[in-house]
């Protein structure tokens, strides 16, 4: 084991390295396609060879090819963040190479399973009704709850959400022969109650921090129209569920404990690496209903619950052990800090939007990200979008609003700080002046 | 970055300090459910705790609930292990965090993956026709090949699959609403091809190597019926696939080539942690069809491929990193030589088993996979195998073959040596005669 001490040593410090500067590495890669494949043996070796070889790879080869999700100004999507406790519970986590099947082949995963995505929903504020599990990514919960919501209603054929909802939902309806019916939205972009239709579906899926502008259904009507139709009702909260943590945000989580399903991803705002997305349900016994299958080879002579009754996956990693880490290497205390730090810090980006002839806001801003744009053409902001990024100074994405093409900037990494949003906003007007 | 370099230090000697003890561990846990988390707070802490609290409560919490998949005598259901290059790679991923959605979002996860895959095609020995990427597990896997199939046959209700096949053909067919048909076997546990049926079915899932039995369906006959119907076909070798890797093993895979779609576990045999599911097509462009959906926030200026257009989650993590780290360290010749041993071992306890009165070998031996009895009622045998996993020596599992209780012995961690295997043995003729 001597080797795997000394590996071990290096891959830490290979790590930590990477970590310290990271901040200097040009945050989108700037390859080519195909450019990093072809630096790479077509075949595999025949022979063994060391560790260190593979880490010398990572830099003389791979690095040029990763976009630095772990940058202080990666601002695309959402910035996540692998926290070091969470990295390091990943170590553990294969190393114990735990495979949650049944209960028995672990029941310390399934057991801190149920455990830390309890202490989540505690921390979030949902009432104790609600039970969960860890799924890979929020478009496997949603397609899980959606199952879920099928299996309840076999005769019902549609699936509905907002036009500003994420594809997840109508890649499930896809995936399972659903129809999607997309509600409009009212001039916060969201969805209208009053259009939902609720009686012939199987399912709503409402969002609280849509992925596009994070704009918040109206969880509460929303959930009327479900309760008189039967409907089941899925909450999206991919992203920011995790705000819910504080408690002077809850006001947007209103309703969403009468869903039927909710999803959170403390891979998104929560320091977990991916990946780790939680779905809690207030009707397991129909989760259980739709998945469990339990073959004679997996037959045991406990009655214990198994956690694979529940998802589609048969085995599942030791994912509640980073969930766990990091909850308790932050706290409660140290998770608010971190948010409210983000949100201080997008407020302060959207003020200087605000101030600046020749940009301005473009949707209400309920979490960490702005939407802005420069007065101007789409094709301007497109340009300008890919200089920025092109920069290798940080990274933005966009989307669309009301048909004009918008910038994202998303504050979530655990390590941005007040000086890599103003190099951010730097950079904008660097670059916006220059086209 | 102190913490984590100092930190990393703790937990890379707290993992090998695990490795180096885990065969004294009792392999299934003895704990009753819910005792674990009974010993956990139920509620998160409010402020932060150090990172060796947490490892910490692994040793005086956890620990007993912990059945050891890393033990060299796990011989439950498949072994499996985590490898030590393959556990540090798992570091490395954490650390870089990766998210793989778009191929700009990481150009190098990419085109790691499509690489690795194709390592490890070629060292199975398919051919070129064949991409891959990698799914969490082989029910994801067969999931997505099940519903690229019925994209392509939408009108077919009908999933067929063998009657000794994984449940995860089922659990696919259930999901998707589909119809199952279960095909009888001959008296070697092969699916009869002679009544498949398949002018109605949408897929058929041919297994090499099933779950309970290591059973091999005739590939070559059942891809001649699927070509007479334009059935999609799909190849379940979750297990078995790594073996391919050995030529003078090729011969049970005969005629996957044919397949329109592949699964294979380097999770399984090849020594890769949890979770690393292949999963190859030769009609890649069908699993576009199925899954790809590229929303507004999502578009980008390449035009490359992005590999969450071929599967059910948006979002993947950096897994190749470890398959490449694992096929790199070990090397063709180092990953034959661990399977041939495997199969030694079980060719070696097999014949203990065969020559010992009152016991009998249960079916036919192809991989690293002993079925046997001891002669008597299905009961005793029960009973044998649940005083077996009691004494924490050992861990196996059992299936039904023919209606009767057999109980199983799957060598595939890499620890395991003759002496294990031999201390099995005595293990379980110490505890027959005490019954």
């Amino acid at each position: 084991m001597s080797d795997f001490r000394e590996d071990g040593a290096l891959a830490v410090d290979w790590v930590a390295s990477y970590l310290e500067r990271v901040g200097e590495l040009p945050v989108l890669s700037q390859v080519e396609p195909g450019q990093i494949r072809a630096a790479l043996p077509e075949s595999p070796p025949d022979e063994p060879e060391p560790f260190s070889a593979v880490l010398a790879d990572l830099d003389s080869v791979l690095m040029p090819g990763l976009t630095h999700w772990q940058s202080p100004r990666f601002f695309a999507y959402f910035a996540t963040t692998a926290s070091e406790p969470g990295v390091l519970a990943e170590l553990v986590i294969a190393g114990l190479n735990q495979v949650g099947i049944l209960w028995r082949t672990s029941p310390a995963l399934q057991e801190l399973e149920e455990l830390t995505v309890d202490w989540l929903r505690q921390l979030v504020g949902l009432p104790d009704g609600f039970t969960g599990h860890i799924e890979d990514t929020a478009s496997t919960g949603v397609l899980a709850a959606v199952i879920a919501a099928r299996t309840r209603l076999p005769d019902r054929r549609v699936l509905v959400c907002s036009e500003y909802a994420h594809s997840v939902g109508e890649k499930a309806a896809r995936l399972l022969g659903l129809e999607l019916r997309k509600v409009p939205t009212d001039d916060e972009f969201r969805m209208r109650p009053d259009l939902l239709g609720a009686d012939d579906a199987c399912a709503v899926v409402a969002t609280i921090g849509t992925t596009g502008m994070t704009s918040v259904d109206p969880v509460p009507e929303i959930a009327d129209r479900c309760a008189e139709n039967a409907t089941w009702l899925h909450v999206d909260a991919a992203y920011a569920g995790s705000a819910a943590i504080c408690p002077e945000l809850r006001h947007h989580f209103a309703g969403w404990e009468r869903a039927d399903s909710i999803g959170v991803n403390p891979h998104k705002w929560l320091g977990v690496p991916m990946d780790c997305s939680v779905l809690w349900t207030s009707r397991e016994e129909e989760f259980r209903r739709a998945f469990s299958l339990v073959p004679e080879f997996l037959r045991s002579p406990d009655d214990a619950v198994n956690l694979s009754e529940l998802s589609i996956p048969l085995g599942r990693r030791f994912r509640a052990l980073k969930l766990w880490a990091v909850l308790r290497c932050y706290g409660r205390a140290g998770l608010q800090e971190l948010i409210r730090d983000h949100l201080r810090l997008a407020a302060l980006f959207e003020s200087w939007v605000r101030d600046e002839p020749g940009w301005e806001v473009s949707a209400a801003r309920h979490f960490s990200l702005v939407c802005f744009r420069r007065q101007g053409s789409d094709e301007d902001n497109e340009r300008l979008l890919e200089s920025v990024n092109a920069s290798g100074e940080m990274f933005l994405s966009h989307t669309r609003l009301d048909d004009r093409y918008v910038l994202r900037l998303a504050i979530g990494n655990f390590r941005t700080t007040e000086d890599d949003v103003r190099l951010a906003w730097d950079v904008l007007r660097r670059e916006a002046a220059a086209l």
